[in-house]
């Protein structure tokens, strides 16, 4: 096998197997090909595009170029939460607590600011002396004692990913459906989840600026994770606005204390309930979506999410439903073979 | 101007001004780029592709990104051939004398094989002592002397071709007409020439398989020709078997030498005096296309075009027109404006 036969297979369109893509994405991890080769071939896969098939194959290879995080011995489910990223959006840091108090893991490897939008870590680094760095033995004892653990990517974790995003970043190839959705699925699965809920940003100011774009890349993501075994559902939610009225990573993190003290804009309270939601139920904490999102509201309106830190259950209550704050919802289609 | 810029717009489909494309290959040529980020320019162009003007403008840069020579001195016109290469093709080694005895200036500057094919220098170091490694003055002393000189590409030509080239050969952006066009066309016009007459070749044992391919490869290359003020015509040939009896390069050599002695294969004849005839025209060593092939027949059949090594020009004669060998011929479209 030749890089620049693959390359040149891509390039005039055929579908490669999943052997090719490891052969590609493991050989530039270890150091055997140029960047020049990857570079050229990445074009190729964002003009030419990918087919499920292959995109899962990029996924798997990416994922496997590292470590996987295992935590089975921790009773439970765990379940992530990945926003595609939009002004103001600070909803990691009210759902974190919440879906943890509702009885599910969760292990989130969060990322910097990209473009012109804060990143999780970014927000959280407002808080003087919090730490984002913990390796994952020190996250394996965080999330064991409290349910939840909030992190920052190490070296371990989806190095392809890392060599082949710088890559991408300097020869305009970002923009590929394809590529994207390997990047964020590899790097989630990579955590050790059972379960994601996938927040694709539509509008002025999010990365995906028509919706039928954003549904496409949820698509992806979603068929990506049920070919991958896992539970992954996707919300199409509005950014032609920012999110909640604070913009910056210390008024975030403020407006996320209000939201968890009962207070803050409806937008971001909604939208953090529905993802909240999602996450109960697919981590088994609840049996249907609205009870789920009863128990998220119920968690905050009790304090309980604000003042989180053990593993404690809540337990569930009644209460008003409120109208979801998503566009359209993005469930895995059940295959009929 | 950022290069990234440049390969995102070409990426989605636009066209770059000449400025853009000067900054790019200029850049590359001066070491400031790195080869990921033209490997993935090269693969957009490739697939995106490139208009006249966009063509002209690489030419152009490519050109000037080394050393053009100058024969203004010497009295009459430049005039050279170049072939896209086919198994047995070694008109050159015939053509070259009979021109020159025709009276025009032969600065021939020739290839290595590329693929399955020899290229003219390799026939050449077929002749124990021959050197194809002249610097240009050395060449310019050959070239006064005798009118005609065939060298191999210097360090100092074209650069940017060297480099780019040896990037397109491992990153599957070989397939380009815009970046064959412009390698081709940039070389040629550093000779310093007035005139060019292209053979493109077509059939299984060409590089383009199919008529129109490289139908389209030769108004390219003769519009950009005609674009940057020279002469240029092509003539489409075929090339579904060997040209002549003789394949490998000292076989090629004395075939080439029994074509000068009156004999050889008819096809391989034909198309050397249908070449001859063109390149003598554009020169201006004669009045018409024929006349100029009648001469072309004359030279040999005197004998003047084996034991050429003076200027001195030969008288023209009648003799019977052949059969063109040629499929189709690409001249410029003069414009109307």
């Amino acid at each position: 096998m030749r890089l620049v036969d693959l390359i040149r297979r891509k390039r005039d369109g055929h579908e490669l197997t999943a052997a090719e893509i490891e052969f590609v994405v493991g050989g530039y991890t270890a150091g055997d090909f140029p960047d020049y080769q990857i570079a050229a071939w990445l074009m190729a896969v964002l003009l030419k595009g990918m087919t499920r098939a292959e995109i899962a194959a990029l996924t798997s290879a990416m994922l496997r170029s590292g470590e996987v995080l295992d935590w089975s011995h921790l009773p439970g489910k765990k379940v992530d939460k990945h926003s595609t990223g939009g002004v103001g959006d600070k909803t990691s840091l009210i759902i974190a607590p919440i879906v943890a108090a509702a009885g599910v893991y969760v292990p989130m490897i969060s990322g910097r600011g990209l473009g012109h939008t804060g990143g999780t870590l970014d927000k959280l680094e407002a808080i003087p002396g919090f730490r984002v760095d913990l390796d994952s033995k020190r996250m394996e004892q965080v999330l064991a004692a409290s349910h939840v653990c909030l992190i920052g990517q190490t070296a371990s974790i989806v190095p392809a990913d890392k060599k082949m995003y710088a890559l991408r970043d300097v020869t305009g190839t970002v923009e590929s459906p394809a590529l994207i959705c390997a990047s964020i699925m590899s790097k989630k699965l990579a955590e050790g989840i059972d379960a994601l809920v996938l927040d694709v940003k539509t509008g002025s100011g999010a990365f995906m600026k028509q919706e039928a774009d954003a549904v496409h890349l949820a698509e992806l993501m979603v068929e990506t994770g049920e070919l991958m075994g896992k539970k992954v559902i996707a919300l199409i939610t509005d950014m032609d606005q920012p999110l909640g009225r604070h913009v910056g990573n210390a008024l975030e993190v403020m407006e996320c204390v209000e939201v968890l003290k009962g207070g803050g804009p409806k937008d971001l309270v909604d939208l953090s309930h529905d993802l909240a939601a999602w996450m109960i139920y697919l981590g088994g904490a609840a049996k249907s979506v609205d009870e789920a999102r009863e128990l998220s509201v119920k968690l905050i309106a009790s304090g309980v999410a604000l003042r989180w830190k053990s593993s404690a259950r809540s337990s569930v209550c009644k209460t008003a439903m409120q109208k979801p704050s998503m566009i359209s919802l993005c469930c895995p289609k059940r295959r009929t073979t």
